[in-house]
């Protein structure tokens, strides 16, 4: 993994930190174009404001991205973003074709959430030793996505 | 094709913009993860030029994206922007893996941009008919990425 | 129809551009006036988000109007827009007296708006070969039209 | 007059101050459609500095048609600003048709503002007593008015 | 009642002017930590469009405690605007402990402008002798609670 | 007093609300003289916050100004608002010559400040059957010079 | 304490996290409530620099009493900021009644000011194992504070 | 004309979209030459209306030069807009030397608008067939200045 | 002249400086209410375009006053800006009472201008070598000033 | 060259400052010409960062050349701009037809620019006793033109 | 180190955060400066990009020299960054005089980059223990420096 | 001295301007180090006050920084504004370790002010023959500073 990039971080400290930001930046786009996606097909009584709503998404998503592309390219490691490769390893739930009804987007949107959670949650702890500068933007990361959780939730009420 | 969604094209009409957009959406949505790849890649002394200017060609692919995907539901046919989807059916030329040369990029981005451009000028033809509103859509998107692709190509000269 | 303000069209042409854009102004006068009435009068649990949508369609609406009257004396025509040939001329469907529930109201405003696109349709076609600096600018405002249409319809799947 | 909407006037209160706010809310949109009418066709000389004084009238004219539309609101009486009780209710002095000379343009306007401050001292006096909330707003688009009225007078000088 | 400021009004005017403005500090500030806490536990399909609602009478109960507090001091009182003093001597109906459901929410919020309002109008009839200027901005507060309070009171409909 | 421009109120209502307008006038002119002189020859510790906060007299004395400048022409009354007039007829306590010191800053600028809003508080009384437009200005004018005047006076306790 | 918002965090940990989270949150809107109280009833020759330095203490105690609330409904646990559980439950040292001399103010928020962060500390220590997401937030308040905390002491030197 | 510049048009294309950007390139630039001729040369009592207005010529016109010189780059024209071919090539009527009246001013305006109008009118018809991304851009540009024609022409009236 | 602001002039130059910045002070508060005066007092068909003219002389005069009061106090001298040394010193032609037809105050206001410009110019030549920073000033502000004169004296042509 | 407009300059005077600002004014709009003629033009790897950096010489050159045309019109003297005088008059040393390449832009822009400072800086010698506002106004761009000239000349180390 | 500021720290812990934050404060100087240094003498092809990245460093180094400094203060460390204390204690590998050429300003900014990093890093662990919160800042800015460098370090590929 | 930035001034004119901006760039460095040292360490009751006025002097002598070391640049004069450089060579008076009583910044900050403001009256004397420029940008930031140098003497009466 030498490349033209160097870092401060040893070459196992630079695996587990890589590892961790990589499977985010394919959750993180993959968030995003899922999130496009129902603001497009969404239908029925609640249809402006999940509209709304999910713009909100693509925009954290994408922003999300960038500082972990970003995050891997400062220590070292390519970033892969490319629609392969997250098409292959994204760890979403996915989003069903066509138009879709608005309570049925809520709970899609909430469950898709609850995924990349739990998956941030683990990289967390994993790069714990290896990275603090690392843990750090996947703590703020994961604050972000779980204040915009319980949103999505307090509608299922 | 009939769902909730109605519109004042008749099927045919309908079937022919539906595909044409449809067709963009995908080629738009590869565009700009293609050149956000890139944006992140790029290595070589014309590296924070070419850093800058990808982002531009994101920012334009992401507009175009809504528009086509908007103008899809105005005529009653459910967007698909799903990654799955881009990975399958995108007509552009792709992107390496693995940290890029500064000129290798401005070669692909080059192509790229011909590539999709090449495919909107055929759309521009088939829509005629059809729809003039979509077509009107087409011409606009062709105008600013054959301005985006002289830029691209002047620096090959 | 010679008056103080010339033209480079020929009479039919100024004819047919001038029916075309005299048409429109006053269903889009009377489309923001009626999207006004609907901002105040909505009642129902959907009533913040209708009362916000409403005004955007009062916005566009205002915006369409001073293109289309400022088309007109381009091209020679006094434009007329006042109260009363408005309550005579226009295509719209109109809008019941008093408190309105919110799903009359999303019925009630798909409805109007998709009258004010049936007639913006033929006049697209009627101005093909008159004027097509006219008909570029009735493409648009169909454009933006069938785009809001799109949003209210969705909210009655 | 029970409605959806309550209000802590009682019904004699809510009469009056119904009367005065319906009224006004009527002269206030035919203000502002005859203000837009004469920016469209206003000729001669003054015509940049008219065009542009006038569009100051229109955006003060909605301003104050919302105003007195969501106070009707707050005391519970239905609003009614449809083209057609425009064209009937409304006590402006109307506009002549075509186009129109810069002077005429001045004539008019000033004629039109002075029938509609007379309108509302009347009615800042009829709703002294019965609520003093619809009263400071009428004192208020009278004092905007009368500035406005000035403004054009003095271009009779 | 002798302070380091000093007034215009005498004794008299002061004690009145000052006790509708103390009682009213209190109910502002009451309203605000209410609607905040709604903001904050609000559930149900009606989440996302009354957490905005919410907050916009938190900044509008937000001003009109600073706007009341300022004329305090104008005329010479100190005002009092700590949590215990509040806790006291609010007038407002409170509001109920946990998550609560969208519609109850709305019901609760409605009450509570309902009372809030009722005190203003009394005093508005109080101040009416004692400061014009005091009895002026009392009336503009009822004017903006007003109209917030039909918003609320339409979605009941 | 019969000139160029017109007014609704008959020629003893005009005298009453002309008078109280061109004596504000002037009080109001030359408060903004004199917060700008001592903005200027203020010296003393306290010299940066007093020379900030003589300003905000400065601005809020200027827009005084035009408010009751442009009242005086809607009803019809030629405002005079020269130096010479100024210097003559002025109510004000004045401003001594020279470098000043801090704190005899604050205790000159108090004693401006209550003496215009003594003459103000005469006028409210003066014009409340004459003009309610008018008496509503110089309420609003009483209630911000108020509020200052307690911001001057706090910091002589 | 099951309800409609679920949590990543078990029981103790949610319990741990949502205590130190609820503490915080009534030492915040205590905190607002005192700076505003303050802020208006301050006397002196420094009232204009503290009155605005006040406001500053307003502003970010309000903002951190929204950050705090948002993280209790983000890991599940119903926020309580009402004025009675504020009354009963704050950590603050309070503030007198009445005006109050500039010195004292300055000696009163900096007691409160290191009250408030000697809580926060205490609580940075109690959910460094419960939830780093929760740790995170109080360390970034506790930054703020204390930097604000050295400007109030600074004054006293 | 192969150049470091390609095109996806063909050679006869080229051609003729080429001849008609860069035709319309040499009149933009010439027409914001002599707006800002008049702009710094008018005299009379219309002075300042006429002043602000030739500016806004300007500024369109360079608008337009640049949007035509970079659609040439995009079709693989290399543009040509120096002086010397500007004065040779202009099909203006050009600007009379020293102070002129605002009258003159007015006249000499409109005539070189109307003459801009006539050229673009006939390459809006050249290109239809050759380029209808070419044809847009004139249609815009057209639709541009006969709005500006008639607020000229409306001065003559 | 000695006080509590001292100078790298020596007590010549300063006398100079200090003469020369003192008259300008007079003239350009007297200028600044003239143009005011002026626009209150202005009527006749070109009323708008004055109305707009004259607040810019008043802006820009207000901004000459204060750049050379502060002059004055950085060379320790103390500025006099009360009405009655205005009333006294200044070096203008004054402005006529009462409404003013359009063209006298076009005369009126283009004399004035010359006068201020006439001293300013006498004063450049007297401080060329006292004091090269406080001409650099004077030289500035008769650019502007001269700029401002031809812009009135243009109107008269 | 009696004229309109009116200065305080002697005839000597006049004439050269008049001819130093019209000398000027030819040598920026071909400046801003040149510089919009490369910014087409350039080719080659440096293009994007030159093809910005040009731009911002036009407007530059377009700021300066209204500065001297203005001061021109200050003096008494009609500014000549037009097409056909900036061909003739203009002494910056040109720029080649079609494509350029990067380095040759640079040469070419480092040219012109010394050869319109060496103009300038002729113009402040003779200007000094004529009319030190003007040589002001020319020592200013100067300034701005040198630093300009260092940017590109340091492209050439 | 007992001074006018304290802290909630015990003195080793306040001696360990302050000792970090002080070699932070000089570093950061000193960094500000090199880039300044850097942005006025790099010459060659590059220079407008390496120009134009500089200064973003010299703002990023600006505000976290504010943020350590004023660290310090918040745990009652007084700060020192004075210039010949940045003269002898700074641990960046300085700039060379002179002239320099742009892929020599790359390497040696790279450099420098990573050896303030380098010492960041120390500092993250060195702090751990002593104060969260200091070394909360230390990560942030550590961050921050990282992605800096690989955007220089790629300029090296 | 000849180096890759060449200039118009002959070597004793680039020789008298290149000492003086030299000398200049040193001054204006340390003295924004100096006031960023008393804005960190500053306390007692003018804490505030002096805090927020200090960094508007680190303001103004950043830019000073800039604008001089472009200036030595666009002579061709390579500029050393390096920390040991500043620590060497700089005229200021220094200021002392440590926390700072207000008064005694006051007075530091007042003293250094006068430092630098004299010797930029030498060089303005210095270049007024090598290079008017140069003196143009001597003298304004001459002005800047001694206005900032009364209102900290002010704040000494």
């Amino acid at each position: 993994m030498t490349g033209p990039i160097t870092s401060t971080l040893n070459p196992e400290q630079q695996k587990i930190a890589g590892d961790a930001l990589q499977g985010t930046l394919v959750d993180m786009i993959d968030l995003s174009l899922i999130a496009k996606q129902a603001h497009w097909n969404v239908v029925g009584p609640q249809f402006r404001s999940l509209h709304l709503a999910l713009d909100e998404i693509v925009t954290a998503a994408r922003t999300y991205t960038d500082e972990v592309a970003e995050r891997l390219t400062a220590i070292g490691v390519s970033p892969d973003g490319r629609a392969t490769t997250v098409a292959q390893d994204s760890g979403t739930k996915g989003f069903g074709a066509g138009w879709t009804k608005d309570e049925q987007v809520v709970a899609s949107i909430t469950d898709n959430l609850s995924a990349v959670i739990g998956r941030l949650r683990e990289r967390i702890a994993a790069t714990d030793e290896a990275d603090p500068v690392t843990q750090d933007l996947l703590i703020a990361q994961t604050a972000g996505l779980e204040q915009t959780h319980w949103m999505w939730q307090a509608q299922l009420a």
